[in-house]
């Protein structure tokens, strides 16, 4: 006998994140590679306070194992803040808190996918999913998207004529990478057609509340008749993703099936944490909170945006995100954002090639910008940097 | 179309456990059915300056996104206490920490398993690695026991004659659910076999650091030649189950496979917790408080073991444990412990059947004992009300 790996280790291949990791990662580099919040939003004293006050009152109780659901005081929380903000119509009883949203992304392919099925996807989608889903080891359609959405016209041809597809996945809120948010109409049409195709949705939204431009949309969780939509959310974003606060809402016939499937993988996720996130969302003002962060992360987004408008060559284009922390450029259809960072980190400066967010060949033309981690002067200097690069290889 | 689930979720049965819980959970209820530390021992006022303590000097950047194996020097303190009580000779490289070894014994599975694999099981079980370990879709071989650990004649003859085991899983310290701790004899020629073979091994020990009578032994980890060998540990029993930290520690190249599956499962578990728990450890006297809960669990297991010693029938026989939480009784063949339960119920006391933890059919006549959650009054009226049924059923 010998050491046999799993398939899902077997084909786990990070080749190229290792090798952009090893040429992000070097000193001096201004990165808009990650997408790290700004750690100055991250509020310690009031952590340290929420702390002490958790542990009041039956505190103890938090240090004990909890149920597989979470916290139910957090839970009914997080059901009224996403009817406020989304327009659903949660209770505690569809919330199931997880390890972040990663763990969600995880345990909803567990739910219903086994290996071979298909899962449908925006092009590009989000990497973290892709590699949350490459372990149960499933295979992607993905879809056109245009400037209001999926292009609902090639999904239902995929609907159609793929019988295995067991899920949708889609980031409708600041998209992550390319930072664009789908129109009303768009949800609206979306959400007819998988009412009529009856399959599940995995809305991702862990930027909705960074909105710094214009209204909340509804979510697609709010217009969800057959109740097929299960929304990912998290604390990551709007109070630190060290916490590993996540949650998905869906049906309770969803969530009750998860309950045994959180049980099997990890017991319940941190009930101290939660009851830490609960007393700090009880005790501190969540509003005022987020307006900090969205002032802030609305002054680097229009930084970024200034820099790239004075000083992008011709023949590139760029999103204009209302929310979120990114910012996509597309390049001419000649040029590989992969060379584009070998040489951009020679002058200092990162980014995640687009690649990385396809599930299919061919798509090099494309790279993601983070803005919510650097100061305005060092994005200043970043964007000058890297149009310079592209102008030279252009 | 339609919802369609996964395997995983269509094959998971908790029709027994909901059942169980349903009789236990009645008010007024003497449980000896959990596996619940006594939460006295949780150091509540400590946690608190912890907190305090890990937010000063960088504490900021545990509020961040970490690094998927954890806190280093969490990892090195683990490293270093293994390496003390078990003999063993690693590293900080050697650890990744999980949320809770119920993540570590799903991680591995992971690891090494695709559905139909063979994973072969002591008999009894742990209950949780097998909800664990169903995830994805293995069989089960499980291995009679007697005095001093695994028989390995009977293991042999698997490892012989199926291709398909991937790996085996053992609790060698304070067994759950029999309270059994392996002989150093057996634990050395075990370790002969599995090198023999070079089949991983999945060494669960959540108990081991609670040795109330007699001396530590050396871990399998810790004679583990060809490092096969994945030891599992926790501070659930030893600080507190609400935080959920556990780890795996293992050779460097099962650890680096595992750092791409932690990714994609959840990023990390909470940096926020790991440097809390660092942060306790750092500041206050980890052996200090492994005494007082060893003395407690002590007192508790002695209550409970001269307790049945006056009261029990004959024809009853049941385990002497030397640590842990658990005490396993043996009833005439005839028993059935489901049925022994639901009388029990009615006389307010309660347990968990033992065929809960057997991978195969008709071993009826076992159950559990909890002594670390009740005080030694409450144990004292438990095994008076449980032993008067047996009385009556013998």
């Amino acid at each position: 006998m010998a050491v046999v790996f799993s398939k899902c280790i077997n084909s786990m291949d990070r080749t190229i994140e290792s090798e952009i990791l090893r040429l992000t990662e070097q000193a001096d580099m201004i990165s808009f590679a990650g997408g790290l919040p700004a750690e100055q939003t991250f509020p310690r004293d009031e952590i340290i306070k929420s702390c002490e006050l958790g542990m009041t009152e039956g505190g103890q109780k938090s240090l004990q194992y909890g149920i597989a659901l979470g916290y139910r005081p957090l839970r009914e929380k997080i059901a009224k803040r996403s009817n406020k903000i989304y327009k659903t119509n949660l209770n505690a009883d569809n919330i199931l808190v997880t390890t972040g949203s990663q763990q969600a992304l995880d345990m909803i392919c567990r739910l219903f996918c086994d290996s071979g099925d298909t899962v449908i996807v925006e092009k590009p989608t989000y990497l973290g999913a892709v590699m949350a889903y490459d372990l149960t080891g499933v295979n992607y359609r993905d879809v056109e998207m245009d400037s209001e959405g999926m292009r609902l016209d090639k999904l239902e041809e995929i609907l159609k004529s793929d019988e295995r597809v067991r899920m949708i996945y889609v980031v409708p809120d600041f998209h992550n990478p390319t930072g664009a948010t789908w129109s009303l109409k768009r949800r609206q049409e979306f959400m007819e057609l998988v009412n009529k195709y009856e399959i599940p949705v995995v809305e991702d939204n862990p930027y909705g509340e960074l909105r710094f431009r214009g209204e909340h949309l509804p979510a697609l969780k709010s217009m969800d008749e057959k109740e097929l939509v299960l929304s990912c959310g998290t604390f990551s974003k709007t109070f630190a993703p060290g916490m590993r606060v996540g949650w998905i809402a869906a049906r309770k016939a969803f969530i009750d099936k998860m309950e045994g499937l959180k049980v099997s993988m990890d017991l319940s996720s941190s009930p101290f944490v939660m009851r830490l996130v609960d007393a700090w969302l009880e005790n501190f003002d969540y509003d005022a909170h987020l307006d900090i962060i969205k002032a802030l992360y609305k002054k680097r987004c229009d930084a970024m945006l200034a820099a790239l408008d004075e000083m992008m060559p011709e023949g590139f284009t760029y999103t204009r995100p209302e929310g979120g922390l990114f910012c996509w450029v597309t390049m001419p259809k000649h040029m590989d954002s992969m060379e584009v960072l070998k040489e951009s980190v020679k002058d200092k400066v990162a980014f995640i090639p687009g690649q990385l967010f396809f599930t299919s060949s061919g798509n090099n033309n494309y790279f993601r910008l983070n803005y919510s981690y650097c100061d305005e002067d060092t994005i200043r200097e970043g964007v000058k940097r890297l149009t310079n690069v592209l102008k030279r290889m252009k």
